[in-house]
């Protein structure tokens, strides 16, 4: 799917974006963005797994992981054009469509299905950063990786379990021992 | 200000909102929205100040103020038109215009300015949300404290202390030694 293809769904209208989008391979083990760098595109993610994460004290800490058809970006840097806190990693060989800041904010001075599309993808973020906040005060590990299993089976099918372990912030021998309680 | 006079500012333009506001007065002490309830509207606030808070097991935890001139809402509740989990309170005697879901939905299907305003009001509510997330694991409460007071000193000279001190999280008297030993 192309991103024009998601974003006419998403919408449920034909409409164009009134600007073009370069399509960019990445291999596996790519940084798209690094830490410290400025954010310049969305990514449209049409093939591949791409990890978001940041820096902390105990080590690298994985905030999400993106599949085909998601939409990326170090999303606060994008907004406020300055340093990345957080980094885009490749974890497979991926294709990206790239949505570059210059061209996005031109077409939203004039661009109704821009404006839209700028809007939900905005409300998305918005929401899924809530919820993931209200999870991590709300849920233990236990319940969070349920969660996973029940919502994002393709995470627990595709995502090496140190890293899930690394995403819900425990142990990978804990959530080897969550595993096996479980089934 | 109007919210149209303030949307046109943001925005450098002189369009019109495809649809007419209402302009409501609150007393001191209502709740605009409440917990469990399904947030209908977007605010704009003329005149006055609003706490937003949550229940926590230590009692209510106050997210945050708004003055004159914000956009207030239960906003996650706004979007998903699902029960809020925080409440909108006036602490002064309020007047807000009203935004209402069905007419601003309605307008967004067509109308380039509703669409700029909703994304920039989306992408200010996400960049707030991921700030104060940062904050609350990067900096300690005299950190805070010191930035209020640079940054929104507003908030200093007009809410009570015992509200700040639930606001950053540390008990008024911790607030009152910490405010003696900055002066």
């Amino acid at each position: 799917m192309t991103l024009n293809e998601y974003i006419c769904k998403m919408l449920n209208t034909d409409g164009s974006l009134p600007f073009r989008t370069v399509t960019v391979e990445y291999a596996k083990k790519s940084v798209i963005t690094s830490i410290g760098q400025v954010e310049r595109n969305i990514y449209f993610l049409q093939q591949g797994i791409i990890e978001i994460g940041m820096e902390a004290e105990t080590g690298n800490k994985i905030i999400d992981f993106s599949f085909s058809g998601d939409l990326v970006s170090s999303y606060t840097s994008f907004l406020s054009q300055e340093a990345s806190d957080v980094y885009l990693y490749c974890l497979t060989d991926c294709i990206v469509e790239v949505v570059p800041y210059a061209q996005l904010h031109e077409a939203y001075q004039t661009s109704l299905l821009s404006n839209q599309f700028g809007r939900l993808a905005t409300e998305a973020l918005y929401m899924k950063r809530v919820r993931k906040e209200k999870d991590a005060l709300t849920k233990n590990a236990e319940q969070r990786y349920l969660e996973l299993i029940k919502y994002r089976p393709e995470m627990i099918k595709e995502i090496p379990v140190h890293r899930i372990a690394r995403y819900l912030g425990i142990h990978p021998e804990s959530l080897s021992r969550l595993r096996k309680s479980i089934s």
